[in-house]
């Protein structure tokens, strides 16, 4: 049985540029092309092309942001915030959901061929930065015809992305809705991901990152997806989900899984070694990690901004929290930017851009309308 | 140059018993023996054997709690809490410092040697659980000749002994300190644990536990310990130890050390590889795990307790919160019992019972003197 989705089918598709020996600068000074960015579309671009949006995804998110997959019973990831009469109307808007470089979902990455070798990148592939991932989708949007997006919008790793459109091309957007995200990672937020990369790297079957067409780093990978997944709850959503109940009557007295806690978080774990690939979850990581807008960054160019915001934070939220949205906030406002701010009052932690739809459409069907109507 | 210490130079103890054929019966139902605690002691006993105060270690603690082993530059893990004038006034209290078992600090567990196959247990070592290790601990206290304790304090793990003790032996104990403790393990500290667990049995070097005379599993168990530590310090105070500083003058872009915090934690993670054992990891955590008294376990007789307590938690601590002492207050109030609840608005997190000396001085010394002159 599918899930109920309004939008039906979707089909990812393809963009490259950077070919032809024309290659994109990366921050870093290194050289990055050809490029190929995965991205899903849903509803249709308007005549004037004014409605179109740009949905920008987390650390192990991907283009496929709603709708369905031939074949598929789950939908996208934000499949509640993207349809018709959703948060993102497709029936009023049309919105691009654009993969990241550096992913391993359809769009260059370290698992890509590079093009010199004949071989995989591994950890060859250059390190990129959130600009960079911006610098791509903004290759994309061009390709797409669209002058100035209505709006992008996007959660945790995505929010970043969104605030780093502003900061490389405000004159390409009219609004912006960084979610559950900040303008830097913070020393406990690094250090996460940190450790997420040191559990990957001391699998030895990642082998320097050469793993491609041998065993994956899988155990490694399993291990920093784990403690990414306590990050993502909150202490009072994971007792309202688990308590301490058990897989058995009691308790076994050996070194297997006998809290459901646990059993969850292996699952989660092992899962996610099907679907993404370890190299990328350490340039990604990497990525969020020198990410940083604070201190002026946010406003490279000296001039005044016209650009609105709609910053979200949920108060359970303990890896992105609240006080790093409400830094967002006071940036914009030294500025004097038309910043709307909303702390919801959610159990769920980091997790509630997923899950909070209700509180999410309001605000962002609002939101959205109040900038279409301005422009 | 050594730190300084009124204590001076001390001894680690040893203390044998569950032998000649008379072992130690365990929760899951196995026995345990001959079992040997390492232990110290710091102080003189009076002669009415009145003044006697048992300390407990947390995780990765050891009996090694004040003073400085020959030769060596640090002093033990609690010394800025025991010794002359100090909270735990060495002038006036006989302290005693008990290594629990499973441990791999003198104590029997899983590295020592199997009598019955000459080999080293490995994850042949029975599970064992705070009770187990409080049993044990009883048995160091009758040795000694100690009938009832003037008090068991400790930070953590160390807080559960403490509550296990009184849960246990009531009669034994005239007052519990638990500090920065719980009942019971939430399953988000469930996860934390599990998420080292899986470190350490992903590292292909672990060999299901039998890696005594090899190579030891140290990336895993490096992994793991860098896990705790971010859990044992606060957002705060990793913001202001480390805020975003970097090793270098830049980004490195390359895979290496780039933020201080990270080479902080691969250092703290390298570290304890050399001094704790990874199957002692696996078992004493699961022990945490299992620990329960809520749900008046804390109770089991019947009756009316004339124990007091002092408990203290600490405000910015997110892996053992405050609410989780306050369970522990409302649990003792419901009996009646005089409970003393103190809430230090630190900034240091978990590691706070570690670092705030001048507060918990204050709150010690009060009490054991109050507790002292009421026996």
């Amino acid at each position: 049985m599918k899930e109920k989705s309004s939008l039906g089918e979707v089909k990812l598709e393809y963009f490259t540029f950077a070919d032809k020996g024309k290659k994109m600068l990366l921050e870093s000074g290194q050289q990055l092309g050809p490029i190929t960015l995965a991205y899903e579309t849903y509803g249709k671009l308007n005549k004037e092309k004014t409605n179109a949006i740009l949905i920008v995804h987390a650390l192990s998110g991907d283009a496929h942001a709603a709708g369905f997959y031939k074949g598929d019973s789950k939908p996208g990831w934000w499949d509640n915030m993207i349809g018709p009469g959703k948060a993102f109307d497709t029936d009023k808007y049309f919105i691009i959901s654009s993969n990241v470089i550096g992913g391993c979902k359809g769009s260059t990455g370290p698992a890509s061929v590079n093009p010199e070798t004949g071989k995989p990148f591994g950890i060859g592939f250059p390190m990129i930065t959130i600009a960079d991932m911006v610098k791509a989708q903004k290759n994309l949007i061009d390709y797409l015809g669209i002058d100035k997006l209505l709006s992008v919008a996007g959660g945790s790793m995505g929010g970043m992305l969104a605030l780093q459109w502003f900061a490389s091309f405000p004159e390409r957007i009219h609004s912006v809705i960084p979610i559950a995200t900040a303008l830097k990672h913070s020393p406990q937020q690094i250090a996460f991901d940190e450790v997420g990369r040191q559990a990957v790297m001391a699998d030895p079957a990642w082998l320097d990152g050469n793993y491609y067409g041998r065993d994956k780093p899988q155990r490694g990978l399993a291990v920093a997806r784990m403690i990414g997944h306590i990050t993502y709850m909150s202490d009072k959503s994971m007792e309202k989900k688990f308590s301490r109940k058990l897989k058995e009557e009691k308790y076994s007295f050996k070194f297997r899984t006998d809290f459901e806690v646990e059993g969850y978080l292996r699952y989660k774990g092992d899962n996610f070694v099907k679907r993404f690939d370890a190299n990328s979850y350490l340039y990604i990581t990497k990525a969020m990690d020198y990410f940083d807008l604070s201190g002026g960054n946010l406003f490279p160019e000296n001039k005044k901004y016209d650009t609105r915001f709609l910053v979200i934070a949920f108060k359970s939220d303990w890896l992105y929290p609240p006080y790093q949205s409400q830094e967002i906030v006071k940036q914009l406002k030294s500025r004097h930017i038309d910043v709307t701010y909303c702390e919801i009052p959610s159990t769920y932690g980091h997790d509630a851009f997923l899950l909070e739809v209700h509180e999410q459409t309001r605000l962002v069907k609002h939101f959205l309308l109040k900038t279409y109507n301005s422009i």
